[in-house]
């Protein structure tokens, strides 16, 4: 199915993931339903809508008088059949499986179907269905009409052309695309989210710092750099003008044993009783509402910025 | 020794940090000598200072007409001896308890000496010093004139009063003072740092992604996000209104084995030569120079951003 000919977008699950997409899918011109059966799934979509035009009219794609989504029940009261399904259910394999296998019932054999699933591999998701080389993985980073990233996966059967589709679509939106080579738990972005979180949990175990102080080193000294600098470019920089070889040839050895010494914390009763009160200490009376809401003001600032110094370079770099 | 009565700064070492603090020191009014015998010592740190100064007009503390810092080969060439050190050579114990040594024959015996080491153990580094109570860890993120975060740590003989002294110098600097509550190797920064690296080497080994799309899963997705928002705060929001209570009821499991899961990789040689030449395809035709540049033209940008929001908020909150 050609990019130009995608008119409608089913997104399945109304839970904040789907929401994310619907209203991204919505603001870009795609005709989009929500497919939920939670009673309040069309008001949740519409504060989501409200809430995130500003935010798409800022670092993503809106067209003028886009037409908010619609939240249906059931496939049947969807008002056309789609030209793309975007999966956001819970993590939970079999649930996916079954809720596809009724959705393959009702859409056209060529309609791709890319599953949000931040970590269940998508040769498992595909495993149950008719034509299983239409599922790909197409992962936001949360929340998707904020975030640039999507990454992208083929399971064992699906076809390169659904991959293509995929990426083009994500591509319109305005996303940036990674694409897997291979099946990974966790894809990338979950697998290295969870690996600075785990020496983070570990440190805070250990009693080296409090949660706020953990935080802080991330959100006060390495967050702004990562933004502008990924993990090996900040290597690829401590080596001077000889970057990572230099890098390499003085300090391998002290990075191997670094390594090596890092945690492999448990998240045991004790140890999530004490994240739960060094978080409560580090919000510091803000709410995770209040919380998200810093996120979605200066996320995008930060976003926008660095959007403006890559159109500024001639030679598009990073 | 009283903050107030600090006059005169020396920093022991002209490499890349030394040359950092040293701009961050003087930029701030103190009498700022760098000691190192290398002959174009002065005229790295001069070009420091130029290209520095711009960035600490906009977010570190500038007095009017500051004076340069000066570079000097020994000890006996600064016009006045220090009432606060800030050692910067490199990440070798021998080399810095050598050193330490013959500046504790120099200097008073109540100056404060903190050491910009990434990683050594204050307590080895103080274990050979006549005043060992007056070592702490000062480390800084790269560069110190840039980044707000210092890290401090004591060792096993250092006195409270010396943290103290080290945690007012570099809050009067204007930075964000970590203070950990017990040695590792890495301290903090550092071993967060290396645990999202580990895992970023591990994918790219394993060829699950290109090295550049590695880069881009954080500059284009992770990064924004913990320049707001810390490592432990992310799974927070991600529960929702209750916050991580509930992320841990639905998801501690699924955390748990992902963290099973994460890569433990060695910079062997086909490992460094597989970052190398992915680093060179991410960098895109950008020198470590350039991209130098650009981080010191978009994290200011970005620390700005995160800065005048913390101002406009009336709790001072994160």
């Amino acid at each position: 199915m050609m990019q130009t000919t995608i008119k409608t977008v089913w997104v399945i699950g109304g839970g904040t993931i789907g929401c994310g997409w619907a209203v991204t899918f919505a603001a870009a011109g795609y005709v989009t339903y929500v497919i939920d059966p939670a009673p309040n799934a069309s008001q949740t979509l519409d504060e989501v809508w409200q809430a995130a035009l500003p935010t798409i009219s800022k670092i993503g794609k809106l067209i003028d008088n886009p037409s908010a989504p619609k939240a249906v029940s059931t496939f049947g009261e969807a008002e056309s059949l789609p030209d793309f399904v975007q999966e956001a259910l819970p993590e939970n394999l079999s649930l996916k499986q079954q809720v596809l296998s009724e959705l393959e019932q009702v859409i056209s054999k060529d309609v791709v179907i890319a599953s949000s699933s931040s970590g269940i591999s998508p040769s498992d998701i595909q495993s149950k269905m008719e034509a299983p080389q239409r599922l790909v993985i197409g992962h936001p980073c949360n929340p998707p009409y904020l975030m640039p990233v999507v990454e992208i996966c083929a399971g064992d059967d699906t076809s390169p052309s659904a991959m293509e589709t995929a990426k083009t679509m994500y591509e319109v939106l305005g996303k940036t695309v990674l694409v897997l080579q291979k099946e990974m738990p966790g894809h990338l972005i979950n697998r290295l989210q969870s690996a600075l979180w785990r020496e983070a949990v570990y440190l805070a175990g250990e009693g080296v710092a409090s949660v706020g102080d953990i935080e802080a080193a991330v959100t006060e000294g390495l967050g702004a750099r990562w933004a502008v600098l990924g993990p090996t470019s900040v290597f690829h920089l401590a080596g001077g003008d000889q970057g990572l070889e230099k890098f390499f040839d003085d300090l391998a050895p002290a990075v191997e044993q670094w390594w090596a010494s890092l945690g492999s914390p448990t998240l045991d009763q004790p140890t999530q009783k004490l994240l739960i009160e060094g978080m409560q200490n580090a919000a510091n009376g803000r709410s995770p509402g209040e919380m998200a809401l810093e996120r979605d003001t200066l996320v995008p600032q930060i976003i926008q910025l660095l959007n403006q110094h890559k159109q500024s370079q001639p030679q598009g770099g990073t």
